[in-house]
């Protein structure tokens, strides 16, 4: 069998050699629990609160509006559930093609879905006039899992806050919070909160070469948010229980090291993404690339090419040795057709008929020339 | 500087060598998201599964009845929240001494505290009239995390039966789970479910020589639970978020070492405690022994002195380079008097006078000697 050709980054990433030394003390030698007393303890304290202000650094913010979670998933959850819980009254606005670990949280409150265009861009006029006077959470992501189309997060913001300031100006009280979804964003775009305007800001290690179940949520001074995991009360009481202290110095790692060499690797991946695309433009008649050609993820690349069964295509492919997806991992277990492709206007047959490539660090134009000639001999 | 001599084994346990070893494949080569299609992926979840059913067996339970959570702290929150969120006439009762994992949780529902008498043990009787026809959650840990004291949960268990059947016979609908932490019991104690008669079971790596927030939460088959984690949908809906293959294989991995060794290890560690307590009891004149001496955790020390300072034994004591503990962790950090200690009637002054010992793996009788000589040395 030929050697694996793995596009599929955007479910997992392996770790960085950088990111398991950077643990790898924290295992044995300083494996002790942060919140005890002893020196031992309040160093690995100290190097934790480290991690804390390194990743703080990153995104512009203060060491305080940065908390630890168990993963994307969670930090997804508790900004919306942190927020919508203690609104009753409150409404959630998002986009239609959220990664589940909002959506799904979203269908325990009052929410509406913000449609999105054929490119997978949320529309600003579409998305205000979702928005009324009861609306405590606009969350949208920054770049989508499936199709990779980055959403114009800098303009939300900037709608969310002129709503804010009529709010104040009439009298309502109500808070308006933006958050985003920034996992699949954190390698390759700019995380400066302030710069973006978001209020809360979700990143995952485990797409980023750092451990699994290793996340952040970044918080905005000032935000409460009711803590879903209660216990001990750390993290400010926000994610309680013993802290995954190697998974967050791991964690820091891994952002530091991917913001690090962000620059470089955007251009890298453009000009592989640029190759792939036009060799399947150039050697498959009908094939079509989805999302925005413009605003869009360097490292993904999703296709339909009507006619075909990904299934089938997967297959075929993986015998070929290289490792594709059909939606998203999350969901790849479950039969349902993906909300991503349906809210841009895929037909069931179409949806059925998509493949989406995502390149990582490992990944090389050879790769590249070998799993487009082993799709096109497919097709 | 002497020897470091750790006591502090009940915050937080160094991994063993074979976890790390186990978990090290998934860092990087077995990196696979567990629901991606592709053969390696596939891999990846048998492995996973096999974590499963081999902490399934531990347990005398089936796979699907395990649950893996990102900590012992998520479990009990999933335990507490996912049953009472189902019945907004229901209440909880719990003990006094629990662990605050169950007890804040508890506090956003009707509950009722079982008292404990002085060795912290629960009274049968009065857990047995807090239980009214609404109760629908009784969560008593197996062993506590302070004082050592074990709870007699079989016993608790067969009353929770009959309760069952009265019900039954009364026509009552409402169902009545019994819930364990075994967080700390891990190590040292029967976990089989049937033989205990307990609903769900809370265990935790980070206390037996596994990954910190790794745990797992045993539900019995036919138990529905609410979810806490909502996305993807994995762990059957109950813990969204991509799987911590590693922390996941390292947990069954630990557990699976913890109880090959316990029998032997209980019986290192009984003597260890008894040359512990009896060098105190004839060395220091005014000591007194916290938690039953017979229903006890074998690596468990908890002593009051009275008219000492805790704070300044610790910082004493960390000089002479022995690490123990004024309370848990987890409320190390914050002010407030220990609630297991008030529990079983100690009044402030003496709280203040008190010290945990927690010992491990690594203690030796050396070591005891050596800590039980400096402990004196202060007095």
């Amino acid at each position: 069998m030929a050697k694996t050709i793995y596009l599929d980054y955007a479910a997992a990433t392996p770790m960085a050699q950088e990111v398991l030394a950077a643990m790898q003390p924290y295992f044995f030698d300083k494996f002790y629990n942060p919140s005890a007393t002893y020196l031992p303890a309040l160093d690995v304290k100290k190097d934790m609160e480290q991690a804390r202000s390194k990743v703080a650094q990153i995104l512009g913010a203060r060491p305080s509006e940065i908390v630890f979670t168990a993963g994307g998933t969670e930090a997804n959850n508790l900004a919306v559930q942190g927020v919508l819980q203690q609104y009753p009254k409150g409404n959630m606005v998002t986009s239609a093609i959220e990664h589940e670990s909002v959506l799904e949280p979203a269908t325990l409150y009052k929410h509406r879905l913000a449609p999105v265009d054929t490119e997978g861009q949320v529309n600003l006029a579409k998305l205000d006039k979702l928005i009324d006077e009861n609306t405590v959470l606009v969350s949208v992501m920054y770049a989508n899992n499936e199709i990779g189309t980055l959403q114009p997060i800098r303009d939300i913001a900037q709608m969310v806050q002129a709503i804010r300031q009529s709010r104040q100006q009439k009298g309502n009280q109500t808070p308006l919070f933006l958050h985003t979804d920034a996992c699949q964003a954190a390698a390759y775009l700019d995380l400066h909160v302030s710069r973006l305007g978001v209020d809360m800001m979700t990143l995952n290690g485990g797409k980023i070469y750092g451990p699994k179940q290793s996340g952040v949520l970044y918080v905005r001074a000032g935000i409460v948010l009711k803590p879903q995991v209660l216990g001990g009360g750390q993290e400010r009481g926000l994610r309680s229980g013993t802290e995954n202290v190697a998974a967050i110095i791991g964690f820091a790692q891994a952002l530091e090291l991917a913001q690090a060499h962000r620059y470089k690797e955007v251009k890298r991946l453009q000009k592989l993404q640029e190759l792939f695309i036009k060799s399947l433009e150039q050697g498959v008649s009908n094939v079509h690339i989805n999302g925005s050609r413009k605003h869009r993820l360097p490292n993904n690349v999703h296709i339909t090419v009507p006619g075909q069964d990904n299934e089938r295509l997967l297959l075929q492919l993986e015998e070929k040795g290289v490792l594709a997806a059909a939606g998203s991992a999350c969901s790849a277990s479950n039969e349902e057709p993906s909300h991503v492709l349906a809210a841009i206007g895929l037909a069931k047959p179409d949806i059925r008929a998509s493949l989406r490539f995502s390149m990582g660090q490992q990944t090389s134009a050879k790769d590249i020339e070998q799993a487009t000639k082993a799709l096109k001999s497919l097709l």
